[in-house]
């Protein structure tokens, strides 16, 4: 039998607590789930640092993964029982359960800081993982020579497949559905909830993109609000953007520190290569959060101020606080705050930190526009298409609105120990809290 | 105020999956979470190696420890609700909730295996953690010279203040509420619910124990037949008890090439004290899951055949296979079997390994044995305590009736690979799998 | 003791699947719901006719009422722990608790179509219930002599104890909380779930409102959002609608028979009074959804064949069946489709029925206008009220906005019967199916 | 294209909140479901009185048993995926699934007690519905004159199929899951759950019968375990069963009155024929529990004291007190309280009521006795088949041992008013409470 449609035994299930069981049905997933690269993602939470904020949210991308594949396999399984729909084949079925289980195997420790730090792309290396020296592409050239590209050609949304496209990159789509609904029950918030059977139920296949009967357009917009919801609620917490701004700047110290050829007690190999800019997939692949979190914790003992209590923040979860601020409205108080930190010896490069959150949470379609996004389409009773934004109010009145939030983080605690700079300090507090 | 019943300006909540919210009102309390050691519970998770079985079960122990004390916290607080039971005072209300938070201080990494290689015990270090130099020792002498002794008295069940103990410590308690209901959330299994709150409410202090109202029985019948299952199917399961078999064996390996002089290519710094057998507190507390798995790690690399294996099969979710095997009824198969394993140079004190679990869901008091076990007591409508088995039939069948499960692990893998001593190893499967 | 604050010797509970317990202190309480007119909400479902539609829709409004008073319950024991809030005498409490549990004592059965067919108000029910000869009369007298009429005025919303009145009637009130989840939870959707337990968190007595800390925002957002989907998605379904639609032409149509003088084979006695407009307390209390549907069921081997013809239709869930239509828009349409109904032989005034739902999910204050309804309130930082929409942009979006939906229901079955009448049918098909 | 295999256009779907959607892609399972006979399960609840006592299971047994057919539905269907297991016909598949839907057809208002006051069969009705002159009979011949007969043997458990009977009643068959999770769900017990998910995916075909693959005996262990406590928690909860003794003697007292020829102000018409023991199916169809309620209510007027004072008790929830008791261990005390009740001029007949409940949880085979019932078997690993008790001591704790329940009922209220006979009363009330 070919290897792509080659059945296991006995069909394996994960007991999963969003979506009850994961079902794998095919030797290649459960091969796919048994490389070292994907075991990797078990040491990679899902949320980054808002386990600081909501505790339960310790679940790793490993978890989401399997998610995002068993949504995909399901969506195809109910479209085969849909009268008038074109039957996808072996390949593409199985193209689009790799792809969706795949999809987040770029992901580093820490996403988000580390790719804004070192500029790194998270999308950049899954391509290189599916497509290079790896367990993974040896499991996925068993299909073909050329399966691994394809793979990697849905994720990087370049396939001309763009039916399979829609199903893992788009506003409503197999990774965004269980995201939501997983990342809402473990932090244990019900902001996430909304009735993916419903959703499955009334997704269509139409030409090469994925539409929504209009009789489920509530449920929909149900979607989207839990989406929005959960961006303000959980996603951008400030307390969780507060442990973000410290990590950040751990990782701008020490690569400064390194670049200034400064003598670590415990030299920092895991990082060097992303420090010089040349990170290799060997490399990023060793990098893990349990290996970010050793050199925080033997940093804490390093000779150098800043990185010592900044990586003891971390650690121990004394973080900065924060108050809303937008600098572009107060110059002249933002400029003040940098001399008076300076003043009292204070560095606000690593300690006067404007952080901003800003989120889209439905998009329509602007031609012409960098980036812009595919829209959700109603398919309507008499068989047209209509953009979901010209259909409901609710979710008209938050497309295509970026809100944005701005806030500034600092170290009440220095500020509030009065024993040097008392007066400077004072007046920092005056203009913050005014 | 005394700190003692300093309250917070505003209440703190915690969001929790398992018991909605978590609510801190006492300073003290708010003080202890915040302290550096019991920040190092999330590092620690509450499952061990579970979560390679049960991918959901990522949890920590900082989650489980935060649930027991809200249970602790609602089970006094409905005390004060009941008529014609005494009131407790501030000290004692304190005193059990401290313990209850605190509990768990002392475990380590992967506690289970840990305990038995290094002969470690966690409420030692519990206990050396609360009355050490920590932040922990620091904020509970806030309230008096003696009340860190106090608190870890309670954790030892060394304390004279019988009623405190028995909500942290016996076979009804906070600790055990908490961790099967958490469990059953994070796995994802249904086996862990029982109805917590009907149980609060017919929780009685008595004396000097918590007894239960009989017309409660039922629920607790289901609590126990939780305690059952759940050690069944999730804590015994034998994927997760191949792994610590596996984490066993490194940690041996390890400690064994230390000893023999074995020069590692990065020094395991953070385990010489461990091995050596004279672990401070200070050492201990630097010791956490992503700590050990940064060595596991860097192991698979060391030049060592044995612990490069045993590491690589760890972190990438390749355990050894097991059939049903109690040596003490197959002595010679088990002699066989090591010989055959040396013929075939596969050195069996790692890769042929029996493990047991054995469990004791509920056990009844029995004068003069060693390590009795205080038991449940329903308190009758004619005020007369009755103890649980002889009033439930259902608790009967399993009352101190130990059961034991005995299995044998091996690598498949290297039996199957017949490239070298192919007839040893068919042998051996032979003898295996009969 | 005064009875006011008179407790039980043990505090009694329901197990509810809602809000898990009921919980019930008070001796006024346990014996208002010992009372045989609250006994009588068991035999009215809170849905109507939803059950129709939704199966599991089958509560009654005791359930639902006893959720009620506890949502009041809990709201007011949430006032107390929050600092800088007067508390509230045991008079205010009391009052606020009765009021929740009675507030729909006059809901008749399947009100909605009764109140418009026979032009009754359930508020007004409610009311002389209260002040009537009745077992609730009898038990709210043993406060005080006034404390019945001071019940009905909070209910009335015309009392000046605002802030009481507040709790039980405001846009975000134990009223509608209780339903939503209820109906939610009944029918197995997941719309209507929002954070009670956050939302309580928040409310805080002010003045004589009840408002919102800002920082609980976005849990109002989602509790409106809840609202405004269970409108669409349950209340509104065009099935329940269609049950009501038969269920008003079965009630006009045994009016306009009695006002006729038609002889029944079984006189329906406990009409009368609701048919000559004049119906008492006593007669009001003895109509149930039992009695009703004993009365369709005998009505349907009456000898009027429309009767008989709507009530075999509402008895087997044999519905009219329906089109989008606005008769405004269509009045032409409208005219020769009553028409062509006559000419067939099938009377317009029974079987083609426009029914007309509209809702307006949250309304802000527009002052001078009738009907105006209290808007709710946050509680900003600096202590200025500021009006829910004006900061939320997603309830601005449906703020005052009200939206209509009209629909056409019509008996496809006879429609479709060509024995007689053939050509009429068909043209009448292809006006409704154009 | 045959009727029996005959698909809809489109699959229907049931919002249900217990299995999320039933599924109906038969047109012959959705026609049943509109026949009369189905729609009047809508008016008969499935927990007869216990809404009594948890106020939530108000829900009916149409409810029940759609959630029976889609239990069946789901085990089918995953039969289909075994390997190795002959693939069921269309023919049996469809017997399966309508006699999973029809299985509850026959079941009068308050099965229970009238079943036991008019010695009434509710299996014997199902029968006559499915092959009477019913709407049910017609749709089913359909599919042959054979299948009405057919499906009632399979109900029957006599038709010649085992294996499609075992799926409808054995001990751990479709209706019992579906009951268990369902009357949990509406009373809000935890207990009744249990992982359905699992067991279907362990449920085998074999032979004649359904096993249970060994690895999952924990799961049906708890399923039985929850069928333990569902009947000692909610089935035989003692306030049901004193609303079920008043509905009892309420029977009793009507059919008595009517047989010594008493004058009914409304004559009782719906019961004739069931008090003169000739009910026809057309009768019998006619009752259901409004139509009974509607007599209660009217009865409460009636110039009998006896069926009036029972019917204000049900009406009105004032149920008679109980006490443990069980009269063939105190026929002393029995014989002297029948004689003190007549000597206060209580009839005892009516107001001294002994009830018993007993259960049988799990029962193995006992060859030769009568009514003896399947057992549940496990398949082993080497094929072989094992009786559950054998091999989990959890269900041989309560395996074949019959538990029951004696209490003695009596109305407190008028044993306290002491107005008439206080002195005997005082005497009653000493014999029961000492």
């Amino acid at each position: 039998m070919k290897f792509l449609s080659e059945k296991l035994n006995e069909e394996k299930v994960f007991k999963d607590p969003v979506h009850r069981y994961i079902h794998v049905r095919f030797r290649l997933i459960w091969e796919l789930i048994g490389t070292k690269e994907f075991q990797r993602l078990r040491r990679i939470k899902q949320l980054g640092t808002a386990y600081f904020t909501f505790h339960g949210a310790e679940h790793s991308r490993f978890n989401h993964s399997l998610g995002v594949y068993e949504i995909a396999r399901r969506i195809i399984d109910s479209f085969e029982d849909i009268e008038d729909v074109e039957k996808w084949s072996d390949h593409d079925r199985m193209l689009c359960m790799c792809a969706a289980l795949l999809h987040d195997l770029g992901h580093g420790p820490f996403s988000h800081s580390f790719e804004k730090v070192f500029q790194l792309d998270h999308e950049d290396f899954t391509r290189k993982i599916i497509l290079g020296d790896t367990e993974i592409n040896e499991v996925l050239k068993k299909v073909s020579e050329n399966f691994p590209q394809e793979v990697a050609d849905v994720i990087a949304k370049t396939s001309d497949n763009k039916l399979v496209v829609s199903l893992i990159s788009s506003q409503i789509d197999a990774d965004r559905m269980d995201y939501l609904l997983r990342d809402a029950y473990y932090t244990g918030v019900s902001y996430g909830q909304f009735d993916i059977e419903r959703i499955l139920r009334i997704m269509r296949p139409h030409g090469d993109q994925t539409v929504i009967k209009h009789s489920g357009m509530h449920a929909v917009e149900d979607y989207i609000m839990s989406r929005y919801q959960m961006y303000w609620q959980i996603y951008f917490h400030p307390v969780s953007r507060s442990a973000e701004v410290i990590l950040t700047k751990i990782l701008h110290r020490a690569k400064q520190l390194y670049e200034e050829g400064f003598t670590f007690k415990l030299p920092p190999h895991h990082f060097y290569s992303t420090f010089d800019g040349n990170v290799s997939v060997e490399d990023y692949l060793k990098l893990d959060e349990g290996v970010v979190m050793y050199y925080f914790q033997i940093w804490q003992e390093e000779n150098d101020e800043i990185l010592q209590d900044l990586c003891r923040r971390f650690m121990n979860r004394n973080f900065f606080k924060y108050v809303e601020f937008n600098p572009n409205d107060h110059m002249k108080e933002w400029y003040k705050l940098m001399a008076l930190f300076k003043e009292a010896g204070i560095d606000p490069e690593y300690y006067l930190v404007v952080d901003s959150s800003s989120d889209l949470p439905y998009d329509y379609y602007r031609p012409g526009e960098e980036g812009e996004r595919l829209p959700i389409n109603l398919l309507m009773k008499n068989g047209e298409l209509r953009e979901l934004s010209r259909q409901s109010e609710v979710v008209e009145s938050i497309a295509g609105k970026r809100r944005t939030d701005h806030k500034l983080y600092f170290p009440l605690d220095i500020l509030m120990d009065e024993k040097d700079n008392g007066e400077i300090k004072r007046n920092i507090r005056e203009i913050l809290y005014k």
